[in-house]
């Protein structure tokens, strides 16, 4: 028996987020294990033998240890029928993955801890810069999704009646846009969609400021 | 009947790069229409009505248009049974997708126009800055690629012996690494992989150069 599934996860991490809210639909009992970033524990020896690209999350589930936020739940999704994390047809699976890449490769990756470590080194700036950077890639980001959004395939979440791929990468985006203080309320769909989603008990309890305070 | 296949690419761009390879591979005729980056022409209307997001490629199948590079390739290998782009096995899917994503989302998109555009703005730096900043986080990327290339599946290609969504993703950074002199000599397994790749005619048929001299 491979036991009890581990999450390495990282209470703000948008990464961790969204394996988070994979893992509570499923209802699948997990237990989290704390890689704290600032204390640069993702460096360390014990968490690049789990991933030797130093990120986070990882997940240990039926004797792999598994890395890539969205390969995990690509995973979760083949292994568990009935998941519904993608719709069944190809032009739908589609859309949802390019709605998930839309935030997940070209918002995220620009906003992660060593990019904008690395900027700030080149700058010199301070806490100013490092928020105008982050709140141009995001809205940036953002109105180019919500434009994506005005879709015949849009329905309650990002494509029909049900959440997919793409909400759980877009619920952290939202999350780490008002943490930055990105000018998005404008968004109405963005906004709803998440609204939405936040209301269900599998996005709440996988919110980083709920996680951090039970953990 | 849908016709064929149009691609909105750029010779330049490692995305149009990866879709050109999976489309080779298939066998699948198609037209290109170049979308020049350096004249802004992803920021045009006739793009942006493909691609809201302004962002190469687009293509255009079967009566729709996609876009996301790897999105993209996921619906050409479900619509094209035997395409074999990813392997049979949930594990196996699992291992190609994390190692397409290293590279896809790790790496690429801090390399993008637009970021480092931003940066150079944000620094006043000129070429040498651009190429430390490429160097820098395409090295750092490929050398955790190479880590993870260091296991049991690993074969002629970064997944057995043929090649697979992994593959297409890895000879697009490579060739942009010898672009802007990333230090990568060392890596053997990447660069073994990706020689093996640019002997097989579909991937020499993708390569940016061959594609500019034959437009």
């Amino acid at each position: 028996m491979a036991g009890k599934a581990i999450l390495y996860d990282y209470w703000r991490s948008s990464a961790s987020y969204r394996v988070r809210i994979a893992l509570n639909l499923l209802g699948l009992a997990y237990e989290t294990v704390s890689v704290d970033l600032l204390k640069h524990e993702h460096k360390g020896i014990d968490h690049l033998i789990r991933n030797p690209q130093g990120l986070v999350p990882a997940l240990a589930i039926d004797g792999h240890m598994l890395t890539q936020s969205l390969a995990i739940i690509e995973y979760l999704d083949e292994t568990h029928p009935g998941a519904g994390f993608l719709p069944a047809d190809p032009v739908g699976r589609q859309r949802v993955r390019a709605l998930s890449y839309a935030i997940a490769m070209e918002i995220h990756p620009v906003c992660n801890l060593g990019v904008i470590s690395h900027v700030m080194q080149l700058t010199g700036g301070g806490d100013e810069s490092r928020e105008l950077w982050m709140r141009k890639f995001i809205a940036e980001g953002l109105t180019a999704v919500e434009t994506l959004l005005d879709h015949p395939d849009t329905g309650k979440f990002c494509h029909g009646d049900a959440p997919c791929i793409a909400d759980f990468c877009l619920v952290p985006q939202v999350y780490n846009a008002r943490r930055w203080g990105a000018d998005i309320d404008h968004l109405s769909r963005v906004n709803t969609i998440v609204e939405r989603c936040e209301a269900m008990e599998a996005f709440a309890a996988a919110q980083p400021d709920r996680v951090k305070r039970e953990a």
